[in-house]
């Protein structure tokens, strides 16, 4: 094979998985991760389903590769959004209401990376070879750290806990967005009982109350 | 049919319904909440799917009332714990951080317990009839009044932030859980990765530090 026809077909092969990541993620803007299925994905990507594996070895290693590219997408956009919404001049107490704030407006908007983000551990980690696993594991630690930077310079009061608290954080923003999102006999039933309506979560006040929470006793505790 | 009858056949009933809730409570002993079928309980408890499903509505509906059950034996072990491992005279950071501690260490042996919380939003309330959900949130809600009331007791600095707290620690036990359970493919690759080893949880440590961090951070608010 000559060099030409090697870098033709490398670069057909990022064609192709371009093309079956952007299917993906164009699934997931239409339903929850456990409704993406190989088989439809496959079809509409217009590939047989033993081809697509050719290029990611299981639906979970699409799932975790779309994941890590949200992820970097959301870290890429907060250094604007804190700067903008975080008044450095303010009292520290402040300050940590704001960045709280900051981080779970900036969340609204992506539903397919909190969806990502709640199924990871219990989910996506599965079903992938212990290769795919820790490229997924180092870009995940490489993202905290990068958010962990980001609190820090904002917040320098936060001293070494800034990475502990980043962690905490995206495990809220997994939990706080399942339970934010009920069942369809969970919302008849919040319906049907004004005494459960005040138990229905919502997304973005749910995660600021406990991103601020996380965030003030970090600092509490880091200053005892 | 007379009392009599009908008695014993009520009684008959809540045995049988003793029996299908007795033999899920060992299975999952034994698997993780996915693995739990409807198919293995039945042969397991000896009885045709359609029969136990003229017990209980679905597989989740015996799962929610496992989840109500085990929530209460440990909402019932709670004060005694908190009692003895809480320092009354202690300052209330010392308290904080003593509460964190007993409520991550009463959890370390009530496996089946996390499992389920971890399961609760995504899973378990779906596939349950608005009755049946209503049940499990009034359940549920209890369950967070007695704890947010004990908390409250023994750290009266939480004030009307206690219930707030309580869910919040409730939804950080099921991703801590999650997060603290890796896939075989994660484990192989911490071991393979000694930079990766760092980030492997360890569920009691873990939890304790988010319920500590908590803690703080709603006296923190509480008294801004």
């Amino acid at each position: 094979m000559t060099n030409f026809q090697r870098a033709r077909s490398e670069e057909q092969r990022a064609v192709r998985r371009q093309a079956i990541l952007d299917t993906t993620a164009a699934m997931l803007e239409e339903m929850p991760v456990g409704e993406v299925s190989l088989n439809e994905l496959s079809r509409r990507v217009g590939l047989a389903k033993s081809n697509v594996l050719r290029y990611f070895e299981s639906r979970e290693a699409i799932l975790l590769e779309l994941l890590d590219r949200a992820w970097q997408q959301w870290v890429a956009d907060l250094p604007a959004l804190v700067h903008a919404g975080v008044d450095q001049g303010a009292p520290v107490s402040r300050r940590a209401e704001q960045f709280a704030a900051v981080i779970a407006a900036s969340l609204a908007g992506r539903q397919v990376l909190c969806d990502l983000l709640s199924a990871q551990a219990g989910v996506l980690e599965h079903n992938v070879s212990l290769q795919v696993a820790a490229r997924y594991k180092r870009a995940a630690v490489a993202n905290v750290a990068d958010i962990a930077a980001l609190a820090h310079q904002h917040l320098p009061e936060l001293g070494a806990s800034a990475p502990q608290l980043t962690a905490a954080m995206i495990m809220a923003v997994g939990a706080v967005w399942t339970h934010a999102r009920p069942s369809p006999a969970m919302l008849s039933a919040y319906e049907a009982d004004p005494s459960l309506t005040a138990f229905k979560l919502d997304f973005v006040t749910t995660l600021q109350e406990m991103l601020a929470t996380l965030t003030a006793g970090t600092i509490a505790r880091e200053s005892a």
